[in-house]
C-alpha cells in the first residue's frame, strides 16, 4: 500500500516537515514536479526559492528547445536525423538569502518547520520556513509564487524574511540564472554533449532593481529574453534600495537590511519571459521588459487578484466535486488544474506530455494531447483546445514533408515532436503509429462540434481533415473482396507493433475520412483551394465504407488487430511483480508476438466510439482485454475506468479511477521526478465525466448516463457546450442538469431526450443498474490499486 | 552494360594501365579489395607497396577488434551495449622508395606502365611499375607479395628496383606503420571517436634489418605483435646493410644504394603477426619474431614453393573448370580462391562476411558463414570448415548468456559478431533472425556427414545441436490443434520482419531438432553430460513432427511466412531503377508489410532442403517468388541460379550464375571498396555444383543431376567426400565421375544409384531435359545481368 505523500485538502496539495522529521531529499524531485506552476507558456518547477537544494531547477518556455543529432546503431531510410529537447531557460525564480553572512540552506543549521502548499483556487504556491542558522540565528521565510494566467509572460514571487529571535543582518540576492544543468534526458552521451550549455549569451542589462538576460540556443537558434524587476517592502521605515549586477550568464539584484527582532523585509519580483525563433535582440528585450513594467505597476496584490478571478471563473464553470471520498476530491481538482496549467496560455504551441513541469520525454508532444487532453479542454477551456489545434495546423508543412518522405500522400503528423518535425528514433512504435493523424482529426471534429466554432473549422479544420484523409487513402490498400486494409501499423498498445488492421486505427481512420468528406462538402471553397474534387470526396466515403475491422467471431468481440486473439497469451502467471513494466525486463520481440496489452487500445476504441459496438459486445470485449492489460502506461487506467463504468462494472471502475487519480500524487510509476503526466490527469476528468457521468459526445447530442459508485456518495461536473455552461450533479438515485446560460440545449439522459432551459434545472431519476455479470479479472499482480480511494 | 574492369585470364586477375590512361584513383579501393591476400589469419589489402596513394591501407588479424559503445535513439531491453569493429593492425607491407631524393609516387612524374596480377595458382600478387620521376629519372619496380598458407603468421614481400635509364641513388624504407586511419565504418561520430587511434603502444624493438612493434587496443585489451626482418639482394657486389629505427608507432628499416644503369637492388621482407587477448608482451613478441626468423631461413623462394605446393594440392583436388566461357572460368576460380583465403588458416576464429579484405560490416560474421561458406569449405577444405565450427562452439557461453537474457533456453547465437557476443543494433533484422542457430546446426550436420568426423561430432557437434534444439523449444509455441509455431521472427529475407512461421526458419529448426535427437541417441554420454534426458529427446522429435508450415493452398506452394502471399504486392512498376536498393529509398515499415523479397528466403529453403518439396511444388514456388525478388543482397543470385537450374530453367540459371560470378569483380553492388563478399563467392561454387551439377547432400548419399548450360560447353568440379576425392566432369550429353582414392563410394546419378571405385571413372548419359515451362519473370528492372556470361 502506498503511503500518501501529501496533506489532504479539498482545494490544495500540501507537504510539510517539522524539526524531528528533517528534510526529505528523496522526494524532492517528485515534489518539484507536483508543485510546478505553469500557464502553458512558462513553466516553473516547484523548487525552493533559494535554488538549493534542488533536483531539477527547471524553468521552461513552451517552444524553446535545442536540437541534437539522433544516434542510431544501424541507420535506416526515413530515420529522423535530428532530435529536439526542451531546455532550461534562464531561471528567474531564484532568491537567495544570507543571514548574518551564513547562507540560508535547509540542509545546514536547524529547519524548525517547513511547509509548501499549492492552492488550486488561487493558483499560488505558498511556502513557509522557520530556520535556525548554524550560528543560532532564527528567521522565518514566507514566499508565494505564481505563474500568471492573465499576463502570459509573467511569473512572480513575493518573498519575505522576518527576524525570529534576535536582530540579524540579511541579504537577499534575487537572481536570473542561466545554464542551470539539465537532467540526463537521453542515455546517449553524445546527445547530452550537444545539450550541455545550449545557450550562448546575446546581451545583458541591469540597473537599480532591474535586470535582463538575452540568450540564444546554439543549434536551433532560438532567442530567449528573461527580465526581472523588484519592489522592496520593509516593516521598518526606509526600505533599502536594491542594486543589480549583470554578467552574460547571471543577473543578481541585491538588497541588504538589518532586522530587529520581529522586523521583516521582503521583495516582490516580477519576471518576464519572451522568446522568438528569429532573433531581434532589442525587440525581444523590449517585450520582456515591458511585460515586467506592466506587472510591477499592477503589483503583487493585483496579480493575485487577477489570478484568483481567472480561476474563480474557471472553477465556477467546470469545478469537479466528489463527495464522500476526500482524496479523490483533492486529486480530481489537482488533475483538472494541471490540464489547465498545461494549456491555458500556450497560444499556438504544443501541449507536451509532461506539460512544462519537467524534462521527461524531452518535452515532446504525443498523440495523447489530442486523444486525452483536448477532450477535457474542449469542454472546460475551449480557447485552449482551439490554440492547440491551431498549433497542429501550423505544423502541416512539416507533416506534408514527412508524408512525402514516406512516399505517402497528405500529411503524416509526427509521433513525438516539439516543433512539428518527427523526433521518434524508434519507428516501430513511432513513425508507424499513424493513428496520431486520426486522433488529431477527431479532436478537430470534437472541438468544432462542441463549440460551434465554424470559423476555425473553415479556416483551419478542413485542411487538417483533408490532409489526414489523404494519408489514409495512400497508406491502406484494397483487397480483392473490396475491403480496405491498413497494414503494418502500430496502434495505441505499445506491446504490439507492425500489425495489420488495428481496430482502433481503422475505426479512427474511418471517421477521419467521413469527417473530411463532410467538412469538404460544407466548405466547398476551402476544399477546392486544397485541390479536393468531388471524386476525391467520393473516394473518402467509399474507403470509409469499405474499412476492414478484424473480428473474433468465436468470442463475438472486435479484435485489437488482425489475428491478435489467436496469438500466444503472455505468461502472466510466470511473470514476477518486479518484472513490470515488462518493456524494461523483456525484449520487444517477445512482447510483440504475444497477447499482452500495455495500455487500452481496443478498449480506447470502446471509449471513444461507443456507437460502433453493442452494449453486449462492449462488455465482452472489455472483459476479454482487461485480462490482458498490464497498465505499464499512465494512459490506461482512466480508459479502463471509463469503459468499466459504462458496462456497469462500477466497483472495478472506481478501482481504476482511484488508481488514475493518484498516478502522479503517489508516483505510482516512479517517474514523476521528470514531470507530471498531463494526459493521465486529463484521463481523470474523462473517467469521471465519460465513465461515471456516462457522457458520450459521439452523436449530435450529448448523452449522459450517470451513476455514483462508492466510496463517493455524489459527484458533479461542469462543461462548456457551444458557449453555454452545463452542470451535471449526480446523486445515488437522481441527477440534476443545470444550464446556466444561453439558448436551450437538447441532451439525452440515458435513453430519454430532454431539452434544458437556462436557469431551469431538471432533476431526473437514474434507472436501476442491470446486472453487469462477474467482475472482469486482470493479469496476476496487475489488479488496480484501490487503496487510495478510501480515506 | 558493365565494363569489365580486369584482364581476362583463366588463372588470374590482372589490371594494368599504360602511360596515356594514367592512374585511376576512382577504382583503387575496389582493386585493393580484389587484390587482397589472406590466409584467414592475416589479411593484407592489395595496396601499392609504397603505401600511398591508398584508399584503405588495411592489414587485419582475424579476431583483433576494438569495442565501442552502441548508440540508440531510444533504448530497449536486451539491446547490445557494446559493438565491435575490426581494426587496422600495424601494417608491415609498406616499402617506400626514394629515387634521387624524390619519393616514388605514381601521382607525380610519369607512370610509364603499371601492372598488377593476382595469380590464383601460386597465391602471389605481382606488381610491376615503370616510372619516371619529376626530375626525369626512370626506374622499374617489381614486387611480389604473399600471405602464406603454410606459415600462418607470415606474410612476405619481394621488392626490387632497377635503374632504367641512368644511374640513380635509391633509398628503400621498409616500414611497419601503426595507426593507419580506419575508413568510416559507422555513421555515428561517437562510435568513430572510440575507434580513433585504438592502439596504445606496449613496446618496440629494432636492430639491423629487424623490427617489432607490440601494441594493445585500448578497450578490448587485445595485444598485437608485428615483427619484420629483411634480406637485401643486389645485382652488384656488396649488398648494402640495412639499418632500423623504431619508435612506438613506426618501425623503419632503411637500405641505400647507388644503382648504375640496369643495376637493381631488392629486399625480401618477412612479416610475422601474432595476437592474444591476454597480454604477455615478451611471449607475443617472441612468437612473432620466431615466425619471422623461420621464414627468413626458408627464404623467398622457399615460401613461394610452399605456397605453390599448397595450392597445387588444393586445385588438384577441387579445381572448377568451365569451358566455353572464359570470364566465368576466371571468376569461378577467383571465387573459390577467395573462399579458401577467408578460412584456410583461421583456426578457431570466425569467417567474417568480408573475410579479411576490408572493414565492411565492421568485420562481423553472420549466418552466411554457415549457410553459404561452410558448404563449400566442407567439400573443398574440410579442415577449415571444422575450424569454423570449433569457433562457433567456443562461443557457446556467450550464446547461452544471450538466450538467458532473452528469457529463452539453450543458446542464441548472435546475428553479427566478432567474438561471439551480439553486436546487432537493429533487432528486427538482428536478434530475431533466430534462423542463424539452425544454420549453424545444419553446418554441423553437413560437416559430420560429409567428412565422417565422429570425434568432432561427439566432442563439439552434439553440444551445438542440443543447445540450439533447446532454443527452438523455448522460442516456439503449441497451438490448440497440436501444431508447433515459431512466431515473430525474421527469416533470411530482410524485407520482411517479425513474421510468424517463416517457412525457412521452421524447416531448418525442424531439422535442427531431429539432428539433436539423432546425435543425442548416438552419443549418449555426451548428451547426458549436457543434461539431456530421454524425455527431452522425445520432446525434440514430437516438436519437429508438429512443426507448422504455412502453405498457399490456392497456388499449391509453400508460403514464405504465414500470410505472406496475401499481403499487398510491392509496386514494382512504379519503382524507378534508381530507387534500388529499396532499403535506401523506402522506409522499412512499407517494405515489411508488402510482398517484396530482398533475397532468396523460401527459395533458399528449396535449395537447402529439396527433399521437402515435390519437383512441381519447387518449380511453382520458384516462379512465384522470382517475380517478387529484387536481389538487393549479394546472397540471392547464386541461390536463384541453383534452384533455376534444378527446375530446368537453365537459361535463367546461367543468367543468375553470370551475375553471381561478377558481383565483386564488376562491383555490381557498388560496395566492394569495403571488402569482398565472401559468401557471394561461396555462392558461385554452390550454384555451379548444386545448380548445374545438381548436387544434393540432403540424404545419406550424394546425388548429382548435372546439366551444361550455354555459353559453357562443359564444366567440372572436385569434392572431398569422407576423405576421398571425387571429380565430376560434365559435358552436354554425359558426365564422368572419377573417384581418385579411397574406398568405394555410392552416389546417385539422377535417379540411378551407382558405386564408384577409385581409379575407375564412370561415364553416364544425361537424360533429356523435360520441358520446364515458361521462363519465370522478375520485377521490372531487376532481371539478372547476363552481359558478363558472354565473352
Amino acid at each position: 500500500m502506498t503511503t500518501h505523500r501529501f496533506d489532504l485538502h479539498p482545494w490544495g496539495i500540501g507537504w510539510s516537515c517539522v524539526q524531528n522529521s528533517g528534510w526529505e531529499e528523496r522526494g524532492q524531485a517528485h515534489r518539484e514536479s507536483v508543485f510546478s506552476l505553469s500557464n502553458g507558456h512558462i513553466g516553473w518547477r516547484g523548487t525552493l526559492d533559494e535554488g538549493d537544494p534542488s533536483a531539477a531547477a527547471g524553468s521552461y518556455l513552451n517552444g524553446v528547445f535545442e536540437e541534437h543529432p539522433m544516434p542510431y546503431a544501424e541507420d535506416g531510410y526515413g530515420y529522423p536525423e535530428h532530435g529536439q529537447t526542451v531546455m532550461h531557460v534562464p531561471d528567474g525564480k531564484v532568491i537567495r538569502l544570507i543571514v548574518d553572512d551564513e547562507p540560508f540552506d535547509i540542509r545546514t543549521g536547524a529547519l524548525v518547520e517547513h511547509r509548501q502548499h499549492l492552492d488550486l483556487r488561487t493558483g499560488i504556491l505558498h511556502r513557509e520556513a522557520t530556520w535556525t542558522s548554524p550560528a543560532g540565528r532564527t528567521v522565518t521565510v514566507a514566499s508565494q509564487r505564481l505563474v500568471s494566467f492573465t499576463h502570459r509572460s509573467i511569473a512572480a514571487v513575493r518573498y519575505e524574511v522576518t527576524a525570529g529571535d534576535a536582530a540579524v543582518e540579511v541579504t537577499l540576492l534575487s537572481e536570473i540564472v542561466a545554464d542551470e544543468p539539465l537532467p540526463e534526458v537521453h542515455s546517449d552521451p553524445r546527445v547530452m554533449d550537444a545539450l550541455r550549455e545550449p545557450f550562448e549569451p546575446v546581451s545583458h542589462h541591469g540597473a537599480g532593481g532591474r535586470a535582463t538576460l538575452v540568450q540564444r540556443t546554439r543549434r536551433s537558434r532560438i532567442a530567449v529574453a528573461v527580465a526581472a524587476d523588484h519592489l522592496v517592502t520593509a516593516s521598518q521605515a526606509n526600505a533599502p534600495e536594491p542594486h543589480t549586477e549583470v554578467t552574460a550568464d547571471l543577473a543578481r539584484t541585491t538588497v541588504r537590511a538589518r532586522l530587529e527582532l520581529g522586523e521583516s523585509i521582503g521583495l516582490v519580483k516580477c519576471v518576464g519571459h519572451e522568446w522568438s525563433p528569429a532573433l531581434d535582440d532589442v525587440a525581444l528585450r523590449d517585450r520582456a521588459e515591458a511585460a515586467v513594467e506592466s506587472a510591477i505597476e499592477i503589483g503583487w496584490d493585483g496579480l493575485v487578484d487577477e489570478q484568483r478571478q481567472y480561476l474563480d471563473e474557471f472553477w465556477g464553470r467546470v469545478d469537479v466535486r466528489i463527495e464522500g471520498a476526500e482524496r479523490l476530491q483533492q486529486s480530481a481538482r489537482f488533475s483538472l488544474f494541471q490540464v489547465l496549467q498545461s494549456a491555458a496560455r500556450a497560444e499556438v504551441r504544443s501541449i507536451p506530455g509532461k506539460g512544462l513541469t519537467g524534462v521527461g520525454y524531452e518535452g515532446h508532444t504525443f498523440w495523447d494531447a489530442e486523444a486525452f487532453v483536448l477532450p477535457v479542454l474542449t469542454y472546460t477551456a475551449p480557447h485552449a483546445a482551439r490554440d492547440a489545434l491551431l498549433w497542429r495546423h501550423s505544423t502541416l508543412d512539416h507533416a506534408r514533408n514527412r508524408a512525402e518522405q514516406l512516399h505517402l500522400a497528405g500529411a503524416a503528423f509526427p509521433w513525438r515532436t516539439l516543433d512539428g518535425r518527427e523526433c521518434s528514433g524508434y519507428w516501430p512504435a513511432g513513425t508507424v503509429a499513424f493513428h496520431v493523424n486520426a486522433d488529431i482529426a477527431a479532436a478537430v471534429v470534437r472541438y468544432a462540434r462542441a463549440t460551434g466554432d465554424e470559423d476555425f473549422e473553415r479556416e483551419k479544420g478542413v485542411e487538417i481533415l483533408v490532409e489526414t484523409a489523404r494519408l489514409w487513402c495512400a497508406l491502406g490498400r484494397w483487397d480483392d473482396d473490396g475491403a480496405f486494409h491498413i497494414d503494418g501499423v502500430t496502434g495505441p498498445d505499445e506491446y504490439s507493433a507492425l500489425v495489420d488492421d488495428n481496430f482502433f486505427t481503422n475505426l479512427m481512420a474511418q471517421r477521419n475520412l467521413r469527417a473530411a468528406a463532410d467538412a469538404s462538402r460544407r466548405h466547398r471553397d476551402q476544399a477546392s483551394a486544397l485541390g479536393v474534387a468531388p471524386e476525391e470526396i467520393a473516394r473518402w466515403t467509399t474507403t470509409a465504407d469499405a474499412m476492414a475491422f478484424p473480428w473474433d467471431a468465436a468470442r463475438g468481440i472486435p479484435e485489437q488487430s488482425a489475428g491478435f486473439n489467436a496469438k500466444e497469451r503472455w505468461d502472466f502467471e510466470g511473470t514476477r511483480d518486479d518484472q513490470y513494466p515488462l518493456q524494461s525486463h523483456f525484449p520487444y520481440f517477445d512482447l510483440y508476438r504475444k497477447q499482452v496489452v500495455k495500455q487500452a487500445d481496443l478498449v480506447l476504441a470502446l471509449q471513444i466510439a461507443p456507437d460502433a459496438f453493442t452494449p453486449e459486445q462492449t462488455a465482452r470485449a472489455f472483459a476479454y482485454y482487461d485480462e490482458l492489460t498490464v497498465r505499464d502506461s499512465s494512459l490506461s487506467a482512466s480508459v479502463q475506468s471509463t469503459v468499466a463504468a459504462r458496462v456497469g462494472q462500477l466497483d472495478l471502475a472506481m478501482d481504476y479511477f482511484a488508481e488514475a487519480a493518484t498516478i502522479d500524487l503517489d508516483d505510482l510509476q516512479d517517474d514523476v521526478d521528470e514531470g507530471l503526466h498531463v494526459a493521465a490527469h486529463a484521463g481523470v476528468w474523462n473517467a469521471l465525466v465519460c465513465g461515471f457521468g456516462g457522457m458520450r459526445d459521439d452523436g449530435e447530442m450529448l448523452r449522459f448516463a450517470p451513476r455514483v459508485a462508492p466510496p463517493m456518495t455524489a459527484f458533479s461536473f461542469g462543461m462548456l457546450v457551444r458557449g453555454r455552461t452545463l452542470r451535471v450533479e449526480v446523486q445515488r438515485d437522481a441527477v440534476t442538469y443545470r444550464l446556466a446560460d444561453g439558448a436551450a440545449l437538447g441532451i439525452r439522459h440515458f435513453d430519454e431526450e430532454i431539452t434544458l432551459e437556462a436557469g431551469q434545472p431538471r432533476r431526473l431519476g437514474i434507472p436501476a443498474l442491470p446486472d453487469p455479470g462477474p467482475r472482469p479479472s486482470q493479469p496476476r499482480g496487475r489488479e488496480p490499486r484501490r487503496a487510495d480511494a478510501e480515506t
